[in-house]
C-alpha cells in the first residue's frame, strides 16, 4: 500500500441511532423502528448503545411526509440555533429537540453513527446515501454491506454537491448514513422492501460490532454515484407540469442516460430528449415527494472512491 | 334469443361528466381532467355535452386524498339532504354542490353518465367499476371497451354488496362508472397509467356516440368480479398492524387465492394462510388508502352477467 491508503486508527463507536419516520409516510422505517422500540433484541450488539427513534411522530400519525416543512431539510445551522418559540414550524422545533438528544451537530458529544431509514417511489432498489467522500468509516461500512448482501445489489449515492446537498436529520451524527429503499408507494408497507431494509441494518450493526471488536478492515474501493445536477419536469408558466417521465426512462434508475435518449413525453405525445453533453446515471426518477421540489430526477456520475483501512482504538 | 335477453330501447344519452380528483393525490385523473378543461377537443363527440370536473379541488391543491373526509364516501342521502352550514366537513359541502350541478341523485335531471377517474397503488391494471349488475347500458359499454382494448386486459369489478357498497361521487349519475388504473403511487404520474386511462375514456365516449347514432348492440355476456368480503390486516390491540401482505399475494390482484394459500407474513417471519372455504379473487391488494379503512384487500367471486341488447330512441 502507498501511504495515501494505509490503515488509520479510529475511535471505537459507542452511540448509534436508527431514525425512522423522518418522512412520516415511508412505512418500512416507521414500522421497523416502532418494532425495535417495542423489542430491541434484534438490534442489540455487545458494547453498543443503539437507540431507535421516530423522528417525526406527528407526520407518522397523519401518514404524511411532514406537517409544516420537510424535517430532512431542517437541520440547518440557522434552524438549530434559532431562539425557541411556539410559532416555529413543528419540524424546526423537532429538529432542535433531536439535535439536543443526538447531537449537538458538530460536537464531540454527538452520536457516532446515525442511520436514517427512507423509502422512495422510484425504482432504486437498496441505496445507501453518503454525505462525504472522505469518511473512511462510512465507506468501509458501505463496502462491508455491499459484500454481505451480494449478489443482491446495493447502490451508493454520494450527495456531496455544494448546492444540492441538504441538512438531513442524520447530519447531526459524526457518521451519517441514509438508507433509501424502493420502489414503495407512500403509505404502503411491502414485505420485500421491509426485509431488504432490515437486512441492511443488520449487516451495518454487525460491521460496527466487528470494528469495535478490533477487526482491521483493509483499504478498499467503493463505486458510488455522485450527485451532479437535478432535472425538473417541463412546466408551463403557471408551474404545472406539461410532460411525464418518458416510458424508456421510467423505472430506469442507475441506468445510463445518453445524449439524445428520450427523457420526457408530453401530453400530446411528443418526446423530449436528454441534450446534455455526456452520459449520466439518473436516480430518484419520478419520486412522488420531489414534484414539489421541482425535481423529476437527479443526475449522477459514476466514480470510484478509495477508502483507507480502519482499525478501532479504545480510550 | 329468448325474451329474457332481447334488445331494449333506451333513451339516448345527452349529458356526460368526467370526474377527476375525487381523490386529490390520484394523478392520472387529475391531470387528464385538467388537460381537458383547458382543451376539450379530445373528448368532444357530436350531439353530446361532456363536462370534465375536478371534484375535490382543495385535496388536489394539497395533493392529498381528502381534506376532512373521503369525498367518494360522502354522497349519502343524509349528507346530500343536510341543511347547509359552514361547520360541515369540506367534502360534505362539496358533495352537495356537485349533486346540485350533476344530479340531483335519483332525479330525471341527473347526468346520464358519470365517469370517475381513480388510481390505485395495487397491481390491478385497468379496472372498470360498476355498481349494478342490472344496468344494460353500462354492461354494454364495458363489453365494448373490453373488446376495443383487447388484447390488453380490462377487469370489471362489481360493487353491489349490501354492506361494502358506498356512496360514490359518480353515484349521482344515472349510469355511474368508475375507472381505477394502477399500480401508481399516490402523487406520481406515470405515462403508462396515464395513457391506459386516456384510451379507456376514448373508447367509452366512442361507444356513447355510436349508441346515440342508432347502432344496435346485441345481447352480450360480461365476466365480472363481484365484491364479496373485505379482509383486514392482522392487528394488535392498539390497532397497529402486525403483519404484511405475503410476498406470494402481493401484486397478485385478480389471481385465485385458494384455501391454505399464504396471505400475510408477520414481522417475525411466520405465515398466515387464507382459511376461507372457497377460492376467491383478491383485489385492491395493499392499497395505500385502505389501511385507514381496515382493509388489506377485498375478496371477489367470478361471475358472468348477461346484458340485454340496447338501442337508442330519441324523444
Ligand atoms: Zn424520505
Ligand atoms: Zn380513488
Amino acid at each position: 500500500m502507498t501511504s495515501l491508503h494505509s490503515v488509520v486508527n479510529l475511535r471505537d463507536a459507542r452511540k448509534v441511532a436508527i431514525f425512522g419516520g423522518t418522512h412520516g409516510n415511508e412505512m418500512s422505517g416507521v414500522t421497523l423502528v416502532n418494532m425495535w422500540i417495542n423489542n430491541g433484541a434484534e438490534i442489540q450488539r455487545s458494547g453498543l448503545m443503539i437507540k431507535p427513534l421516530i423522528t417525526n411522530p406527528r407526520a407518522v400519525e397523519k401518514c404524511t411526509r411532514y406537517v409544516d416543512t420537510d424535517l430532512n431539510r431542517a437541520f440547518t445551522p440557522d434552524n438549530l440555533s434559532a431562539p425557541r418559540n411556539e410559532d416555529m414550524p413543528y419540524e424546526v422545533r423537532r429538529a432542535q429537540e433531536i439535535n439536543q438528544m443526538f447531537g449537538p451537530k458538530g460536537s464531540p458529544d454527538a452520536y457516532d453513527i446515525i442511520f436514517d431509514l427512507h423509502n422512495t417511489t422510484s425504482n432504486m432498489g437498496s441505496t445507501l446515501i453518503l454525505e462525504s467522500s472522505k469518511d473512511d468509516f462510512n465507506l468501509q461500512m458501505v463496502n462491508f454491506i455491499k459484500q454481505a448482501i451480494a449478489p443482491t445489489s446495493c447502490s451508493v449515492l454520494l450527495n456531496e454537491h455544494p448546492l444540492l446537498q441538504y441538512s438531513t436529520s442524520r447530519s447531526i451524527g459524526k457518521h451519517p448514513i441514509g438508507l433509501e429503499v424502493g420502489p414503495q408507494p407512500q403509505g404502503v408497507l411491502r414485505s420485500n422492501i421491509f426485509e431488504s431494509m432490515r437486512a441492511i441494518v443488520k449487516h451495518a450493526l454487525d460491521f460496527i460490532e466487528l470494528f469495535n471488536g478490533g477487526m482491521e478492515f483493509q483499504p478498499c474501493m467503493v463505486d458510488v454515484y455522485r450527485v451532479s445536477e437535478k432535472m425538473d419536469y417541463p412546466r408551463d408558466k403557471n408551474g404545472n407540469i406539461t410532460a411525464m417521465v418518458h416510458p424508456n426512462l421510467q423505472d430506469g434508475d442507475w441506468k445510463p442516460l445518453n445524449p439524445g435518449d428520450p427523457m420526457f413525453q408530453t401530453f400530446d405525445g411528443s418526446t423530449i430528449n436528454y441534450e446534455g453533453g455526456s452520459t449520466v446515471y439518473p436516480t430518484f426518477i419520478n419520486e412522488a415527494a420531489y414534484y414539489e421540489k421541482q425535481q423529476a430526477f437527479v443526475m449522477t456520475k459514476r466514480e470510484t472512491l478509495t477508502a483507507n483501512g480502519i482499525k478501532a482504538y479504545k480510550i
